[in-house]
């Protein structure tokens, strides 16, 4: 497996394009278009929020359905969320659209929106982007960043990447992606996008399981402030442009593919967690010596979730007494006497608690550890043999800035 | 019920004193004691944090036992929590200390401590302190207000309460208590503290029944900023010299005496979510119309912990989208287009949400609403009849600034 340059254009036969539509935004690009002409293959991962956001609802039902999907359309700005009948019926035109526009089934057309919630999108202003989409997309690497450039909304840098692998037969399959914004809500705008596209030829069956069981350990192992958002959503396409033999669940060619699906995932999670509002460090905690998995994932959640830790890390102080105190009222059991706990950065590493009491470590080496901007904390609780990974970032008077501003 | 002047001290035969002992602050007072010459009966909630500082454990171990209670010594300044061993005969030996030095059983000692998570407590300054504490100990309501002010950390105000109420019988009883903040943790001081007192002449197990039923709509209806506590501690005590008919769980006088606590705890328990840590604003949520009591508690808390929810409070911003958001991620099920959302304060009341879509609200009208120093949100969720209110505070710079200087 190599990572290679690009994102949602480096598989074959996916094209991308951005426009300004003029949803919201002013004076930068806010809609984006993923194009193939080979129908694809959807999978999909979704916000268990229970308030549910129109397209949310809309992409579910597509990936659910048999309509083969050449189109995904994504809006920056509004989120379409909150906003019952006439959100749904925005979809639908928006579909409808698409389907005139490109020529193809409206049932197969995939929609995102990100933004403010409870604002109606004014669908004139879809259609016009839909044809300026139509006209511009292409390609090319840049095709590709320029759609990643314009779901962004606080993001800070665009989020992409792309891997590519050999398969037993020879074939060479392309695996990219892009996605935005954890860092989740500026004044309103909440979530978490990922559009992930691979020129591999694989059954439905095993694109849903490779990605529902990936998310576990990726998307869902991040978190900036701890609220889900109405849109959060993964899209993985497939096309078979590649000409690969098919991949299912049972062919060695399945294993290979969820590895290059977890390096393109891993990646942009962390980017995701990095980037988050206001953020000055990605925060890293691996929780090791765990009996089952779950429990290993739940106590690494609450630490990277904790306001405490997260400002602790923003002021570079190695505040060990909230790590352990997080994963206490984590939900999950465990034995804080036998708990281990390690700093590490580029700074060099520093264990810092032996059996659940602090050692004697020294203050200054702790405090250059937690100050380089990536930072990861390593709990060993002892009890078994399982480990998992969690990212989040600082909490930062920047966070408070950008989300108590009054929607502007 | 009447609510009048005092707190610790004000229910007969209570004192209370205050001291400076220098364990870790330095020219303010850090000890606490509340005393009775009559023993008392003790009934005890504390934290679920898996993690629990010795003091906690001690106190389980007391409140659990029939031991009689005449003496409650708290500390601020280091929480004697992750401190192993060592912690734990910390305990033992200020029990001891305070026994020889009141002439009461050690068993019956309880042991309150707040500050920071992995010091060890220097017992010396602990019995130096218990000496002064038993000079100084008095029964005034300054006494009661002394000891308020030597268990705070962060908080910016003492905390305290007193009510009276008359039994069946004719006898008048007293309760009344103190609190230390939930304004949870300056760099590393955690903790909940609070210490009620009544003289009312009532059984243990409804002494302990009417403490584990209040505590779930009070204490355990506030958040500061979600992170649970190592030393979490809530303390009643009662000591009988009201020689009123005893109290028992079936008795009439058991109802007006959980009213009479849940004025005191309601308070107190608001007292704690305003004075959060960088608060400028207590936020109130009520959740109304749920099938049941649980779903509107899981509701309410899950909106009052939200970062989003209260960054936007404290931006006057009313993002109705970031509460019913906050609703839809909590675990309780209900239909976000039925929800109708207010906002109330003193300057007045308007409705931002009718069946999950925001109304034509005036932006400035409800700016003028969340600038209120309580604000309370309202949100009927229209499925049955139970309702419950959570409180908290809005999140600052300032909580930030608080908790990412380094420990001084």
């Amino acid at each position: 497996m190599k990572i290679i340059e690009g994102g949602v254009t480096a598989a074959k036969g996916f094209e991308a394009a951005s426009t300004a539509a003029g949803i919201k935004y002013k004076n930068r690009t806010d809609m984006a278009l993923v194009y193939s002409a080979s129908p694809c293959k959807a999978a999909g991962a979704f916000t268990t929020n229970v308030v549910k956001a129109a397209p949310v609802k809309w992409d579910r039902q597509v990936v659910d359905s048999d309509a083969p999907v050449h189109v995904v359309v994504v809006n920056s700005g509004i989120a379409n969320a909150c906003t019952g009948a006439e959100g749904m019926a925005v979809c639908q035109a928006t579909a409808d659209a698409a389907g005139d526009i490109f020529g193809v089934d409206p049932a197969g057309v995939l929609i995102g929106s990100t933004g403010v919630i409870g604002m109606q999108i004014p669908v004139d202003r879809i259609i016009g982007g839909l044809k300026s989409l139509a006209e511009k997309k292409g390609h090319s690497l840049e095709h590709g960043t320029d759609a990643a450039k314009a779901i962004m909304t606080t993001d800070t840098h665009k989020k992409e990447i792309a891997v590519t692998f050999t398969c037993e037969d020879g074939t060479e399959v392309t695996l990219g992606g892009m996605a935005k914004g954890s860092g989740m809500i500026h004044p309103n705008m909440c979530t978490m996008l990922s559009y992930l596209t691979t020129d591999a030829n694989i059954c439905k069956k095993a694109l849903q399981k490779a990605l529902s069981d990936d998310i576990v350990d990726t998307y869902n192992m991040i978190s900036v402030d701890g609220d889900t958002s109405t849109n959060d959503t993964v899209l993985l396409l497939a096309n078979g442009e590649a000409g690969n033999t098919k991949i299912t669940v049972d062919s060695p060619d399945y294993v290979t593919f969820t590895k290059a699906l977890r390096t393109v995932t891993e990646y942009l999670a962390k980017q995701l967690a990095g980037d988050g509002e206001g953020a000055t460090a990605l925060f890293e905690v691996t929780v090791k010596g765990a009996v089952t998995k779950e429990q290993a994932r739940t106590l690494a959640r609450s630490v990277i979730c904790s306001n405490l830790t997260k400002t602790a890390i923003a002021g570079h102080d190695a505040n060990w007494g909230r790590i352990l105190c997080a994963m206490g009222y984590s939900g999950a059991e465990f034995d804080p006497e036998k708990v281990d706990l390690f700093f590490v950065s580029e700074a060099g590493e520093l264990q810092i608690m032996k059996d659940g009491v602090g050692t004697d470590y020294s203050e200054e080496k702790a405090t250059e550890i937690l100050a380089q901007p990536v930072v990861t904390a390593i709990a060993d609780i002892k009890m078994g043999e399982e480990t998992a990974t969690a990212w989040g970032c600082d909490l930062t008077h920047e966070y408070v800035a950008i989300n108590a501003d009054y929607r502007s």
